[in-house]
């Protein structure tokens, strides 16, 4: 099992996550995503827009916003009852502290003084698009079972934060609320399961560190009627990852009553008007990157493919990773093959398919093998002398070490297949 | 002059943009975007993406947490200077209102009860790159000159939010912050105001509607050496869409004064320490979204290519529409037809290119072209008998309604060349 501590040095030290406000001693709960880091991040979004919005026909896309008024939260049951327990005397000067608790909703005032109304930073990405259903619904006229789907921003001012990226208190989610038929929600509800298993194994996450546990009723949500929680291997124990809850027509009844706008749907074939039922994905987006890098972190000792000393590297599935392929010229002071090596790094960038190609030619190439491995590029290409006379570049790998010589024409080739 | 009216009522008809919070009476300056608007706006983003980030080697990604150490604005001067005048005798139980101010930085308590501490909802992304830019250089040893860039999410308490997504209270702004040598801040300047009007050309907005404004010292912020302002015509006037700023060496050097934190920088080369200058291209993303909207709509009466009724289209370019192409069965109960609509769809999703497809064999083919237009799709293709006979469809032109035969094994070709 990797230690937290050693993820948490790396993707400092290599810019993929820096700790909030660092200058300033931090601020707990938060967290910087430096240049690979948002990258891997973006890499991860675009995969999952593109699995369940882009590729489907049933699927609507939104992106509400984070101050919402507070009647959504009032309605939600955020308001009275998204609270955690204070730790037992935890207020010293407080002699009956026991019970107490706290809503770990942020508030803030919207407008200016006299009319300011309180309100919260959404906790959770879902009631922005249970609240726009009717407007997606009356711009589209979708037929059900259709979902809307949402990536953004959510926050929850947790007393404790804590495990990097996990716990935090700025988070962002990829949500989806899937609206089907009351009789369908068995089926529907197994479909999605099917479905978030492979977007697990789309990210390259080992299946026997993803666990499914189907939580007990008095452990649920109360509007939901069934949950399951997959559950992952984390350095720090297995923890929830995403979850899949079946939330009954709680919501859009809920909404419809307190906003008294009807959030019913007419079914044109059956000619019948209902609440529809709701099926819940929700995915924890920086979970998801810290499952990524725990999963692929590896020290390779000794080393595959020789060389003598431990070697670090990203097993990132090359999807995922910040960087595609690095392009190395052998020497920097020799013009012809940082020529070549240029020309190659431009095709390349060139190239429709989603690659991300860096150029790097600052010191001995072992030590530039090093460099990639520990930020997980799955490429490196080393343009030699033999490049000036043949047209043909080594292609390493970064898993197995292994390189072969590749002819330039064909380097986007081999690469793609892997994406 | 297109109204803006206009424009907002086909943002939510057709599902680009909802007002927040709709169904409880809404929330003054907030706006959801629906499933074409998030669409239009992730096509902007990514542009923007690659155009600064992904194809320099210059420049350094970045996503930073929205609640910052309230040190952060502290040094920044926004808790002492962020402020907008209330309007005279706003407050009418105030005897003396005239003068009073109001801080538009969205205030919260960030930590449970007794621990608590005061912070702020961003009300720039900038700040958040300051504060990173030793974490960057520590990481990847760039060499002057090198940029950070964020795309991200701010929040502003403005007393009146107004203009659709011109002014509102949540919004998401695309930033730069380009470290230079102080010799050179006025050639980089000019270089970064070239790169500015490149980027308004690549959205497609006429440039007759960019103006330039030398902002006079005067009504520059106290950082700033020059500022060039680049407004927009909207509909409802000349405004602000991006600035551009000369910052000289403020933020980090303010920054290293309040954290103690050394943020100089040691140039190589040059056997010297020092604070680099900033020169800040900065974007509001709803704005552009705004402006690229009304640069688009466009009534055509009477329409081209034929047909009785005045036609509303966006003419968006191909790389910003929400959706590239639309498939169409010339009928939607000749199965023969639907199948090879299916065949060549299928083939258009499973394209390298960026290109959304969508499929639709709903009503009469005049009226599909309608709502094609209206969302600002480039090309449709039509499947008719003659493409059962000889494997042609026709594809139809948005802006100018011409329709031409294209072999199905071209399709592809021919609109990739336009993306």
């Amino acid at each position: 099992m990797t230690n937290l501590d050693t993820i948490v040095a790396l993707a400092k030290r290599r810019g993929f996550v820096y700790p909030g406000s660092e200058i300033y001693g931090g601020l707990a709960g938060t967290w910087d995503y430096g240049p690979l880091g948002v990258a891997l991040k973006n890499n991860i979004k675009s995969l999952w827009w593109h699995r369940f919005v882009e590729s489907r026909e049933d699927m609507y896309g939104l992106d509400s916003a984070i101050l919402m008024n507070r009647q959504v939260w009032q309605a939600s049951g955020h308001v009275a009852g998204f609270s955690d327990p204070l730790p037992p005397r935890f207020d010293l000067k407080d002699p009956k502290p026991q019970g107490r608790t706290f809503n770990t909703m942020f508030q803030t005032q919207i407008g200016a003084t006299d009319e300011a109304q309180v309100s919260y930073l959404r906790p959770e990405t879902a009631q922005g698009m249970f609240v726009n259903f009717k407007n997606v619904v009356d711009s589209f006229h979708p037929k059900l079972p259709f979902g809307l789907a949402q990536i953004g921003k959510a926050f929850r001012n947790e007393i404790a934060p804590r495990d990097f990226l996990f716990r935090a208190r700025e988070f962002e989610q990829m949500e989806i609320e899937y609206f089907v038929w009351l009789k369908d929600w068995e089926i529907q509800f197994a479909y999605w399961r099917g479905q978030m298993l492979e977007w697990f194994a789309e990210l390259g996450l080992v299946s026997d560190k993803i666990h499914e546990l189907e939580v007990p009723e008095n452990d649920r949500a109360h509007y939901s009627r069934r949950t399951i929680d997959f559950e992952f291997d984390f350095p720090f124990g297995r923890k929830e990852l995403a979850g899949l809850a079946y939330r009954t027509d709680f919501d859009l009844k809920n909404h419809s009553e307190s906003s008294t706008v009807d959030l019913s749907y007419y079914d044109e074939e059956a000619k019948e008007r209902f609440i529809p039922h709701v099926i819940e994905p929700t995915f924890g987006l920086d979970r998801t990157v810290l499952a990524v890098l725990a999963n692929a972190y590896t020290e390779d000792d000794p080393p595959a493919g020789g060389g003598g000393e431990k070697r670090i590297l990203l097993k990132l599935h090359p999807r995922l990773a910040p960087i595609t392929v690095a392009v190395f010229p052998l020497l920097k002071n020799k013009p012809a093959l940082v020529t070549k090596a240029r020309t190659i790094f431009d095709s390349l960038k060139a190239s429709p398919y989603k690659l991300v190609a860096t150029f790097d030619d600052n010191g001995n190439i072992g030590k530039r093998y090093r460099r990639q491995d520990e930020i997980g590029t799955p490429y490196c290409i080393t343009i030699d002398f033999q490049t000036l006379d043949d047209d043909t570049a080594t292609l390493r790998d970064r898993d197995t070490g292994e390189q072969e010589r590749v002819a330039a024409t064909e380097l986007v080739d081999k690469i793609k297949t892997s994406l």
